[in-house]
């Protein structure tokens, strides 16, 4: 028997038609090159009406891909909007990839009309002359005809700018309805591990993990908060934070592209920002800034750090500014928020600091466990499995590509961890990173960790290296600080009692620079290519 | 185009698993009349498990209506899961009915198994004598095997207690998955201005309700909240209140039938309470304790109000105690919470004030608007208009009966009131209760908080009179506080000033006590039958 509740399909629209009928006041500022922006959300949905109108104008019919090449501001929040509120599917690109990745996602998806920021004018420029011809019939940067770009586009590719686009549009526009499973976004991973792969979000799945992310347990936006995302928009939906945001009626503070430690800390101190997102580098470079300058945070509470683990030193740092990072791990394929780390109630100081470091717990909405074969490991907080995960807002696969969940339905994310008692996942590694050692699994990120406790490590990789006997051991590489040095014995002597023996490092290479993707992960690719086989070319284990 | 997102019907057992596997250490207290009972999530899912079999073994299919009459406890946790988790409806009924009132529903509902507090047997033998023959088969007490109180029950009608009914099964229980849609639980309003009607909820309509409640800026529960709902599991789900704990993992502490001032006050030191819920009245008679005995709340940090207007006095009182009252509104018919009156940065105090002490703002997933007529009404927090609803956890109508929607989709809340212009909701009535004289709506609360303010008065309620002239015209009937006395004159004296001439009720009359139905709620169509030609059988308008 059916229920008698209202039926309405969750549409990304009704955040936008929400925030500005009911959440008036809040407000967007942005950064932009030329000074602060403000807009309300009230101003931000008549803005999204006009550009849908415009979108139609272009062509953009239901289903079809639009590119985004976008900082933080309030034109990527209404492209959000009025591409997905269309009906069609907006593809957030990272304009930190190479141009060849960034056409390889363009061609992928067939986006035939790309939004791009006046600053990426030359990489548009590249990049549009690494499509197929016919591919691409718009662009549209996003600036006032002032500043438009003069950049030349191969025959067929129509320049023109935000504003006008959208000021030759009424406002008069009704959000559509349809089916909640229609693709609204499209994005792709980092690359961190291969080629990007893209992730088809629905507006189903994005109502509902926006829905989940306003937990109090979880980000637990409020209209009382004034959020400043530094995970930028291009990449998975900015963790859901501008649809939580409008939720909420939350204040966004939008930094653009002004991401070094002082433009934050001031812009933070400057609109009172109370809670703020992004990955541990970013925190890192605050925390430099403030300890240069000595400056202190007048309004922020609280941070959500993840998309890498966040380092212990970083929690402790900004406890002590007053300042409580939250953790949280997910992907692009699981949109990427599957758990936070938030405090459980009676438990030992030791076990609730092991917590809070950890990677958290599921939010309602998924589940997960890790498994080593074809058994599930225990939840004993030691028995490291690969993780899988199902829910709500967990991707089946890759935009045409073949299935990628395994048989009994559960998306393996190619993360390897623990799980404890109470379902905090500890990340060891990723499965690719993962060394196997005559059977026994080594975390790279343990030696990492290890290594950067020496004084002198600026940064370090740990990768697997081809072993005749153990199939595989442990090499560490690192980048040392500017004018320090250290020897391969002083470095390996750090693993002294830290970890098993078999699991120190068999040798210590030393390079410049270690090298990074796109979203500023380590790209252990090019390093397995450059030394996995350094044990075999160099039996003897001497350091480079 | 579709997305690649898993999809998952959104069910109410996903709630149970979640606790049981991803936040173990919750627990839930329930008082009991033998004392403090305490068990886990995971215990709970284990017998909410094995009860869903047991229902199997009673024949309870899916789409089938399984009534409780029930405290809340740890014991109707389970039914919750167990009945609407197996795909059955679950009927909670309120005990405070008229037992005629009861019979209607089980009749209405054909509830064909009964679940009932032992408390409750000799209801229990009435209602069933006004039943049907063949309806009812089955009538469980919530208790075990020694405590089954020794009652006779019409032929055909078996009797056991819960405790063997679940021991006699294993917890081996698979909960099915099903169409999201699917009816989960059926409430009836409380008859307060009419006979209850039935509303069906979904499983789906209960998760996005229990999420949307559980964001930061609704009720917020976290892990490290203890959560006392006294709000009665027997109406509207307690406000989804064991659902949303569930999901975030918040331990819940039941007060069962002990819900006086001092009963509740030391249930909530004793379990360290953090957050509780409840209509106004039961707050007073915390209150009231507290002033008696001169107590503290230790741990207490914040109480949901609703069900009925909160007074501002409320409001005041524990503010001094630490405490702070979020005030909710809502109704069966919107499961019930639709506002809640959380705080909007960068407005003036006097607002901040009136925006506190409203109704509320919607949650994200409600819409609504309010109309005199077929025009809507400005939201300029003066113009009061009819209130209607849209939304994910709104109905279309009763179980039943037809539709009850506008043409365009709106739920008519019954509820009249203001908007201002953030969205809180003032509500000024119910339009049932409007006095509508010579064209003008006077609200009957104003005349009633005005009374109220009279040192005498204890209770108010003001009524439509019919008149000859203006069509009707207020008066207020007032129970006087014991030993206390004031004049028809005095009273109406308070008016001057505070109303607007035409507002100021034609005449007082004093009775010793008001009527109330079974949430506690004024019943005026009880004081409409006495007293609503009072003017023309005393054109005078004398005293009585
Ligand atoms: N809090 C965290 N701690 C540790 N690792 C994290 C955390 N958050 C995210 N990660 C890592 O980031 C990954 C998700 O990153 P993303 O989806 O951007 O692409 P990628 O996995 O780096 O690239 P690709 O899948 O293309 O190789 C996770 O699978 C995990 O390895
Ligand atoms: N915070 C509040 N302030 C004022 N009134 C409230 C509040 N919360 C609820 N109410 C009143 O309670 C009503 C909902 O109550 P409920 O659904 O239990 O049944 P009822 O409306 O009293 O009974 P019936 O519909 O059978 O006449 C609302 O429509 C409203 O009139
Ligand atoms: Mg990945
Ligand atoms: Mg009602």
């Amino acid at each position: 028997m059916l229920g008698l509740m209202q039926h309405h399909d969750l549409m990304i629209s009704d955040f936008l038609v929400h925030a500005a009928r009911h959440r008036p006041r809040a407000e967007i500022v942005s950064r932009l090159a030329g000074g602060i922006h403000r807009q309300t959300w009230v101003d931000t949905a008549r803005r999204a009406r006009q550009l849908a109108r415009a979108l139609g104008r272009l062509g953009v019919r239901p289903g079809d891909r639009v590119a985004t090449l976008a900082w933080n501001n309030h034109r990527h929040v209404e492209l959000y909007f009025a591409i997905s509120g269309s009906g069609a599917v907006v593809n957030t690109v990272n304009p930190r990839l190479a141009p060849d990745d960034i056409a390889y996602i363009l061609e992928h998806a067939e986006d035939g009309v790309l939004f791009a920021e006046a600053d990426f004018a030359s990489l548009v420029e590249q990049v549009a002359g690494k499509l197929p011809p016919g591919l691409l019939r718009q662009v549209v940067f996003l600036c006032d005809a002032a500043d438009l770009p003069g950049i030349a586009l191969p025959a067929g590719v129509a320049i023109t700018d935000y504003e006008s686009l959208i000021d030759a549009e009424t406002d008069e526009y009704d959000w559509p309805r349809f089916d909640e499973r229609t693709a609204s976004g499209l994005c792709y991973t980092s690359g961190t591990t291969g080629r990007p792969k893209g992730v088809l979000y629905t507006h189903r799945s994005t109502v509902l993990k926006a829905m989940a992310v306003n937990a109090a347990d979880a980000i637990g936006l409020k209209a009382a908060d004034r959020l400043m995302p530094v995970v930028p928009m291009f990449h998975v939906n900015a963790w859901s934070l501008p649809y939580a945001a409008a939720a909420a009626g939350t204040s966004l503070v939008m930094p653009g592209r002004f991401l070094d430690g002082q433009s934050l800390y001031e812009l933070i101190e400057a609109e009172h920002v109370t809670c703020a997102s992004g990955v541990p580098t970013v925190w890192l470079g605050v925390l430099a800034h403030i300890r240069k300058t000595g400056g202190r945070f007048s309004t922020l509470e609280r941070m959500i750090v993840g998309g890498s683990a966040c380092p212990e030193a970083l929690f402790d740092a900004y406890d002590e500014l007053g300042v409580t990072i939250v953790h949280a791990w997910g992907m692009t394929e699981s949109s990427p928020i599957a758990t936070v780390a938030t405090p459980v109630p009676g438990v030992d100081a030791a076990t609730a600091r092991r917590q809070r470091l950890s990677q958290g717990r599921v939010l309602f909405g998924i589940d997960l466990r890790a498994r080593r074969g074809a058994e599930e490991v225990p939840w004993d907080g030691e028995t490291a499995g690969d993780i899988e995960l199902r829910g709500h807002w967990v991707t089946t696969g890759y935009y045409r590509m073949p299935k990628g969940t395994t048989e009994d339905g559960w998306f393996p994310t190619g993360d390897v961890g623990m799980i404890d008692p109470d379902g905090f996942v500890i990340l060891t590694d990723r499965s690719k990173d993962l060394i196997k050692s005559g059977g026994e699994w080594i975390s790279s990120i343990d030696i990492e960790n290890i290594a950067v406790s020496h004084p002198a490590v600026a940064e370090a990789a740990a990768i697997a290296a081809k072993h005749p006997k153990w199939d595989e051991r442990p090499v560490v590489i690192v980048a040392l600080k500017p004018g320090a040095s250290a020897t391969r014995e002083e470095l390996l002597s750090v693993y002294e009692g830290k970890v098993a023996r078999w699991a120190v490092p068999d040798d210590v290479i030393f390079v410049d620079e270690l090298p990074h993707g796109a979203t500023g992960k380590l790209l252990k690719t090019e390093l397995r290519a450059r030394f996995a086989n350094h044990l075999i070319e160099k039996p003897d284990g001497a350091a480079t």
